[in-house]
């Protein structure tokens, strides 16, 4: 059995039991039925995921930055250099990004993983050395990766998730570093939904509409080149890359055969996730939407995902910072179903009581 | 001077220095400009409310949790019976409702202060006794308060706010617990913002289409009795109550005037925030809007005061609840401006100056 299948095959269903459970459990707390909105079927999917409920607190938590770099940079679709993606990778570890600074206000670990930058980086704390290669080759040219890099950068994603698992976390964060990852995050989108390049494809960090055009055009290209067949995601990972999509599909594969949460950050997590559901959909069940991105290609594939996200608010700069600010969200919603009280323990009268009461 | 003219010549415009010392600063973090949203804006304007950039972290944090009860109550508006305000006061107390444990998740402290509820309460640790009666009078047969109980519930507000700014808190949040105060609240929306009743009026905690009918009668036939003047706040506070509304504007008011932000709940806050800023709109400058709540009456309240809830769930709970998810957004959004690196200290290439080094 190959790695991806035996991944697969440690994926299995939400527990009904628990969800059931949990519902009824929302029922009884001291608060009007379904006014804690879409943080109760949350609630609910994480008892179906831990298979008990109350699900367990979801903390520790790490957000895992996934870096690489992407051979289509070559065809001008960002105005940022190549050379950006390293030296934020060294602003991580420094602790100076934003996602530094969110990661602190939460309570959650920064782990950087490089598992495609195109500069040699010097062993650091908090810095995890994969490289699979330095950066994926221009897929307008040729395949991202080949289906072996694919596979090892999946293998590193897994690994990172189940270490850190095995560390004591309980909640897993998706982050990412990649200077036109948007455009690779784009022709992924369009090969898993069928959406059109130019519905899926966005400014990304800003790009101007001239360069906007330009990177329509090179999605577009691609898929022309490789005609992707959805029904072979690794074949799809390895046509457009980068490695950091790899990986990332490896790692939420990984959190959902622990039978762990994970917290999607915007479209390049999105675009993982949409190469881990097409391997195991029961993943799905694992994932949690921390945003909706500025990134058309995101609203696309949290759509096709049937994922609603938890915060909104125009974010546009990856590294996992929208999905850290969910991340107190996902840690209430579970807190509520561990400590509220339930009406007959608080002695709060249910008007469920009293419509029966004044019937009888 | 009256203790409203005193505390509205308290409060000033936000410093215009301080938010563009923000703005420039956000351009020069590392991160694509404007990469944070809606968290960019927040961040200047919390800058402008301190007079200072950056601005200081918002913690420590208290909710206070204002309860009162409504003789409105009588009129069939709520399924819920009039004696749940008095016992969930008691849970709150007793740490068991979902603010306590939303409260818990954020690290902010919870604070009951008693200014309606129709019963009695026992002294006890984290409630503070300010009541001014016990609940207010039915708004469709007279004035839900006097003028002098409307002060002194405002009064109240005040009171507390300064209390917990003198205490340390640098940040506020509304919190309301009150069985028919969403009756009241859509009363106050329609007399601020000339909605129709039929528009504003929601089900509150879940009411069923006959009794939404009833309310919105109800608070039709308390518009028609007081003919509300929106350039008389205290006049229109008055006429429709409750003890809380009135004492979450004062508690509004007081944090402006001492320039600490404060995290607006649902539509009851809402309601509250209407009159704070009718009687001095530059109030609207401290006012950051929690959530959106699933009452119709809130979403037109966050339309006139011009305010992006930060979080949009479909929570209709009310204590708080919704204000506490919004607070570790808050918080990034400030420290994100304390802690993040600039593109010059992290030695991180700006597209702006590629650009600039490209035309040279």
């Amino acid at each position: 059995m190959d790695l991806f299948t035996q991944t697969v095959a440690a994926i299995g269903p939400l527990d009904a039991a628990a969800m059931a459970a949990a519902r009824d459990h929302q029922g009884r707390m001291t608060k009007p039925p379904g006014s804690l909105g879409a943080l109760e079927e949350l609630s609910v999917r994480l008892a179906g995921l831990a298979g008990e409920c109350p699900p367990p607190l979801p903390e520790p938590v790490t957000v895992a930055v996934f870096a690489g770099d992407h051979g289509v940079h070559a065809r001008g679709v960002t105005p940022w250099p190549q050379e950006v993606t390293a030296q934020m990778v060294q602003n991580f570890v420094a602790g100076g990004a934003v996602v530094n600074a969110f990661a602190a206000q939460v309570g959650a670990e920064v782990l950087v993983v490089d598992v495609g930058v195109a500069a040699d980086l010097p062993p650091a704390a908090g810095l995890s050395l994969r490289k699979v290669a330095h950066g994926s080759a221009d897929f307008t040219a040729g395949p991202a990766m080949s289906r072996d890099q694919a596979e090892a950068a999946f293998r590193a994603g897994l690994d990172v998730a189940r270490d850190l698992v095995a560390a004591g976390n309980r909640c897993l964060v998706t982050g990412d570093m990649g200077i036109a990852n948007t455009t690779a995050s784009a022709a992924l989108v369009c090969a898993f939904t069928g959406a059109d390049p130019a519905d899926a494809t966005g400014r990304g960090t800003g790009v101007d509409d001239a360069i906007l055009a330009r990177k329509v055009g090179v999605v577009r290209e691609g898929l022309a080149l490789h005609r992707p067949d959805p029904a072979d995601p690794v074949g799809v990972l390895a046509a457009f890359g980068g490695f950091e999509h790899a990986a990332l599909t490896g790692f939420i594969l990984g959190a959902a055969a622990l039978r762990v949460p994970v917290i999607l950050d915007g479209v390049i997590a999105g675009a993982a996730a949409l190469a881990a559901c097409a391997l195991a959909p029961d993943a799905r069940g694992a994932c949690i939407a921390g945003h909706r991105s500025m990134e058309p290609g995101h609203g696309i594939t949290l759509d096709h995902l049937r994922l609603r996200p938890l915060v909104d608010l125009d974010l546009r700069l990856g590294e996992g910072t929208g999905a850290l600010l969910a991340l107190p969200l996902v840690q209430s919603a579970v807190r509520a179903v561990r400590e509220v009280a339930t009406f007959d323990s608080a002695g709060v009268t249910d008007k469920t009581e009293m419509a029966d009461g004044e019937t009888s």
